[in-house]
């Protein structure tokens, strides 16, 4: 099944500042459009999990209104003023259903989680909420009763988890930005297999209240878009201080904005490919173009990397995901997941004396790698070794999940950001895509860097025929309002 | 046992500014006035686990004399030239036998640990390690196959632990300065019980390389000394971050250095005294005079703080003790002493998921903490609800342990620094202390408050009859120089 809007759906592939444009430009209303994305969704689609009812719309829409009318009718003071966004269903918004993709564990939300209340507060419209692998444990996709998650380039293959719905709306142009969760890449592992941006912020940056935890203390809420600047316009919206979230932090002001005038990029010596060679010409053509960028690459030791990526789920950390959903594995286990049940049963092997061993252990090899990334501006490697089908992650479901976590599993434990971004189309039309990773607070450095990459890249972002405007965008510094007014005038007109 | 050192011990009391200018001004040598000092200390006193031999203390003068050779003979270059410590023997020195106060565990040491590496390399001389509660767990100082070690003012009663021995041999004016840890509290209550200074800083801030650990998460080097400006001196001297100890943290460049103007001071609503009026009504006499100095008092609901300081014994944190020891705990048991043995035996309750629960809940307390704190400049405390006698404490070990931590346990696990204080003497001659408690890297604060507190302070520090300078120093800023060459005079004469 390949998962297609209707080609007639005249928002697909707008970025924000196209939806902006839509409606103070324009002239085009939220009610027109958002009504007719939301008739264009499709019942059979497993991205979704719940889509937004017409009350929940209209109820959206006259809290939408009202808070125009807060700011005197001045749009341009809602930076996400009638901007359609999609959920994973591990994340609280107010009125809604959220399951965290296991029936048994639904309830309904009370109050928005604090990123949702943010945007919405920023005028953003919440569309629907998306798949993902139950409790957020698995970077494949296929972990739910709602069904696997279809690339949207090749239905045979994995959309990637296990933010999967999130990624595949995204990549679709449904919605121009889509909240994921990040605890082993969860926010990078879709964001390479559909060919759109994932921005994993530093961990303690943005709120994580109203989410259901994974690991408490490595989520981190993360953005899908198909830009870098709306990616890092949304992370922006929705980070800061929550006085009320215990492991929030606060960003401190020396957090640099750039890499060096000739950035050094530190990539894995000898980096594994699962076999893939398609999947490793694929990245040595990207090293190249960041040579042709001006970065100087440099060949690291990727050991305690590696080491540190095998920890989080060959170790005491399974335990949060225990402590997460224990109710659930106690009275009614049988409802979780079976592979997901599988892992998470391995809690009951680690002691407290485990947990502070491999606190140790982390903490040592944290250090080691704050160590190597000091001799670079950033960690540059392939998002995912390889890719897989469906019917491959079905038949080795823990293995070949394991091998997809080698680039990102690290991330949190050694409270790195990272930002996954497009690499172009291997040789066999499959995305794949590079990450830059870098210490706890360089977002706006990964950020800036990214949109650099973006704009020396000649593949489109998201899947196949979504993107609609002139790219790379930096041919054309005013693609986005010239692409959003052309359209508008055939909306409105 | 009333431990005295022979009233002709000429050193006896100094501070460092004393010990300076006795080489710098008066022309003694370290060989000299650290012999007679070595000389005069007693094979009986329980304070010490071990002190210099003649060859210890002769390389350790030769290494000095180098030292003086490559900075050209300037001692004002080594500023603690040829100044006696002592150390908790839970903390390696090059070649000294490291015990932790466990036969069983001792082993002689390669290398210096960080913090005592630091201080002789600027110029101090060690001149003994010292008794501590067994594996630095108990804050009592009566856990050690090397005995109790009896208070400075009434040997009936407890030093305190588990730092012991530094804070009593601080207290007779052996040294003016020794190294303590502090996990629980074992920093500031025998400060308070010998009438001293103690000083923990901002954990992070001073590497615990070639520290025996207790909780490593936790851990923190502290340092005792008759006054604020020793203390705070040494401190100095021994922090900074240390690549090779993973929890070493950098200290922000925003670290703030005095209180407001004004200062606000937090107190507990309804502070515990154990029933101990004389206690209790010395801190109110102490909450008077920091009125007197112009400070505002706040009561603050203790809550959290209380709660947070059960979690540390009460709680998975035992399981780090475990590690700690873990191969003398299987092989040995019965040469850990009972006492401790029953606390740390209580690891094996703890599974990772409780690790993680209550890791979870110490970061909510420790997040109400920060939100009370920031309504204040600090929280000051009695050191301690009460004192103990020697014999109450044998007769229930854990239970007073327990008490006694009220004041002091939840300082690590909030990740705060901390000031103990000499608060004068209680109605029946004993010493009781106040503690100043703030956010990490507050350090310089509470010691800038902390020597304004010492200048209002009418009673001298230390056990009685060793301080033999002008008090309260603000009296008379040039005290120390004078007092030092008015002695030296007769040493050198």
């Amino acid at each position: 099944m390949l998962l297609e809007t209707s080609r007639s759906l005249i928002t697909k592939g707008w970025t924000i500042d196209q939806w902006q444009s839509a409606y103070q430009q324009s002239g085009a209303l939220p009610s027109d459009l958002l009504s007719e994305l939301l008739n264009s969704l499709s019942d059979n689609d497993p991205a979704w999990i719940s889509v937004a009812s017409a009350d929940q719309l209209a109820g959206q829409l006259d809290a939408l209104a009202r808070r125009l009318a807060d700011v005197n009718g001045d749009m341009s003071a809602l930076p996400l003023y009638g901007v359609p966004f999609a959920v994973k269903d591990n994340i609280d918004a107010g009125g809604w259903t959220t399951t965290a993709a296991c029936p048994a564990f639904a309830y309904t939300a009370r109050d928005d989680a604090h990123v949702v209340a943010l945007l919405r507060s920023a005028g953003a419209v919440l569309v629907g909420k998306t798949n993902l692998d139950q409790f957020a444990t698995g970077l494949v996709g296929t972990r739910s009763p709602w069904g696997a998650v279809p690339n949207t380039f090749d239905p045979a293959y994995i959309s990637g988890g296990s933010s999967s719905g999130s990624a595949s709306v995204v990549a679709r142009g449904l919605v121009p930005f889509a909240l994921g969760t990040d605890t082993a890449g969860s926010g990078r592992v879709p964001a390479a297999f559909n060919n759109i941006v994932g921005l994993k912020p530093t961990r303690g940056w943005v709120s994580n209240r109203g989410l259901v935890p994974a690991c408490r203390t490595l989520d981190c809420i993360t953005a899908f878009a198909l830009t870098v600047e709306d990616a890092s316009a949304v992370v922006s919206l929705f980070s800061g201080y929550d006085a009320a979230d215990p492991f929030s932090r606060t960003r401190p002001t020396s957090a640099p904005a750039h890499f060096s005038c000739k950035p050094v990029l530190a990539v894995p010596a000898n980096p594994r490919f699962d076999g893939d060679n398609r999947a490793q010409s694929h990245f040595e053509t990207n090293l190249k173009q960041l040579e042709n960028m001006g970065a100087t690459l440099v060949e690291i030791d990727f050991t305690p990397f590696s080491e540190l990526a095998q920890l989080l789920y060959a170790g005491p950390w399974v335990a949060e995901r225990h402590v997460a959903i224990e109710r659930l594995m106690t009275e009614q286990p049988e409802a979780v997941h079976p592979v997901v049940r599988g892992i998470i049963e391995q809690a009951d092997r680690y002691s407290a004396a485990d947990a502070f061993r491999a606190e140790y252990r982390r903490a040592a090899l944290a250090r080691q790698i704050q160590q190597v990334l000091a001799t670079a501006d950033a960690l540059v490697v392939p998002s995912t070794p390889s890719i897989y089908t469906i019917a491959q992650v079905l038949q080795q479901p823990v293995a070949l999940n394991s091998t997809l976590g080698t680039y990102t599993n690290f991330t949190n434990l050694a409270d790195l950001c990272a930002l996954a971004l497009p690499g172009g189309l291997r040789s066999d039309g499959l995305p794949a895509g590079i990450t830059l990773i870098a210490p706890a607070w360089h977002d706006a450095s990964l950020v800036d860097f990214g949109v650099r990459w973006q704009a020396a890249n000649t593949t489109s972002p998201g899947a196949p025929g979504v993107w609609q405007g002139e790219w790379p965008p930096a041919a054309s510094p005013d693609y986005v309002s010239n692409r959003g007014h052309e359209v508008m005038v055939a909306v409105v007109g």
